[in-house]
């Protein structure tokens, strides 16, 4: 299934694609899309029997914006340098272990809003990446099929970085993942029977129609199922978490002097095979 | 005043201290002591007249536990290396800047429930740290008066940390931040206006009745006002968010080898003047 919701910020309506590529409103079956229906199989097992009954009402077109498609986020924890060919642009050493650091669910925005270029900000970076949606409680897991049995489902994260902010200015990474709007998620939440190998999906981002990052899950050094187990050892993974598992190679940091780093006026595209299409055009926070 | 949750975990009822220093239940008047409730100042006005007037029922004697004094936390902010003693012990410089690292909210529980010392854990480790609770929404804020006036309260935060996760496994310090039970918070949130001076405040922390920490907030070096600023600058503080302002020096990593690290059967006690005392039993996990 892909799950979305619609409506304006703060009042997205719970839905669900039908066959057609229709959203149709769960808004009189489900409360919200979130950990607890995430976590709760008869519902999500009443959510296809109700498509497959073909009786939920079209959602008003009049409601058009995508709001990010899983709301009460717990955390979003966040995989750094996860493929071969982003460390190896970045000058970075292949990880021994996985890189671990947070954004906060505040910075989720929907897939095609505003992405706000912070104050001071020159170093504004995109980063497409696979999020991965858990669905069932995730504690020192011992095995790949416990991993993957945890996840719900799937959605593109766009990982946006002030790269002057994570880097130069003392310390820890989250300085420059944190900034409002750079989260940008869905625009769906693609149930995890939809993607029978998420180590098999081709990620794309464009910057202004330029093909900037072509790379493919494949090129995971941690794949989801490690990164779940690994993650489950130092934290408990709850129902309506995300983890984003890093980007491929082609980012603005990756790239000769002078950077092309984002200014407000670009649009950036990012696609994951399967999991759909987001556009953001950025502007001046 | 000084605002507190009474009641089992997940099942807490708002509730403030009277005069006399007993519990009075607020349920029937606000649904929960969160981001709203604090950005709210006719709800706060109310709760202060209900006090005054003495008609608040007592809580009753058998919802004994006190869980964290605030629900729904946005994010957790936490500052590290924030005193010049604590700096020092660790061979640290002091930094030019605050560093910033983050604690997801589900690592959040009651000022006297267990910690569990994590699994193949062999260095966790104490903090005591001035917790700073947001109030109002807090973006590019421009001076120190913005800033102290975004500060709902203030309460105890034990930041606990795994020096071996934080700092030996690859990357960033959240990975020894983030294991659940990592973040005793309370027993109260006490308003800011309680608290003229948030530079002025002695911490304390005891192991097993021994006193490891003795500090005060006056050796910040980065005060509640300028940190409260200066994250502003990076990412937006909405009411409802925490921060944990950073520990003074006494902590398990800076004592000679070997190094006392917390076990399971070790009792931490942690004091703020003026917020009240927490006690947890280490257990493993």
């Amino acid at each position: 299934m892909k799950l979305l919701r619609v409506g304006p910020v703060g009042a997205e309506r719970p839905a669900v694609l039908d066959e057609s590529g229709t959203p149709r409103d769960l808004s009189g079956l489900v409360k919200d899309i979130d950990g607890a229906l995430l976590g709760d199989a008869a519902a999500l097992a009443g959510i296809r029997e109700a498509v497959a009954s073909g009786e939920l009402p079209a959602l008003d077109a009049t409601d058009s914006r995508i709001g990010p498609p899983l709301g009460r986020i717990g955390k979003i924890v966040c995989i750094g340098l996860n493929y071969h060919d982003h460390a190896t642009e970045t000058g970075a050493a292949i990880p021994a272990e996985p890189i671990l650091f947070m954004k906060a669910p505040d910075t989720v925005v929907g897939p095609d809003d505003t992405v706000l270029v912070p104050r001071g900000s020159e170093k504004t970076d995109w980063e497409v990446e696979l999020a991965v949606v858990i669905g069932r409680t995730a504690r020192y897991l011992e095995s790949d099929e416990e991993a993957l049995a945890s996840v719900a489902g799937y959605a593109i994260a766009h990982d946006v970085s002030e790269r002057a902010f994570q880097i130069e200015r003392g310390g820890q990474w989250d300085k420059g993942k944190n900034c409002e709007t750079f989260n940008p998620l869905g625009p769906w939440l693609v149930t995890a029977d939809e993607i029978p190998d998420p180590q098999a999906l081709a990620l794309r981002l464009w910057v202004n129609g330029e093909l900037k990052q072509d790379g493919t899950t494949a090129d995971q050094i941690f794949p989801v199922a490690q990164v779940v187990r690994y993650l489950s050892q130092f934290m408990t993974l709850y129902p309506g978490d995300v983890i984003n598992t890093g980007t491929p190679a082609g980012v603005a940091l990756g790239q000769p002097e002078p950077k092309p780093y984002l200014r407000a006026g670009d649009v950036v595209e990012l696609e994951i095979d399967g999991l759909g299409r987001q556009r953001q055009e950025l502007k001046d926070a």
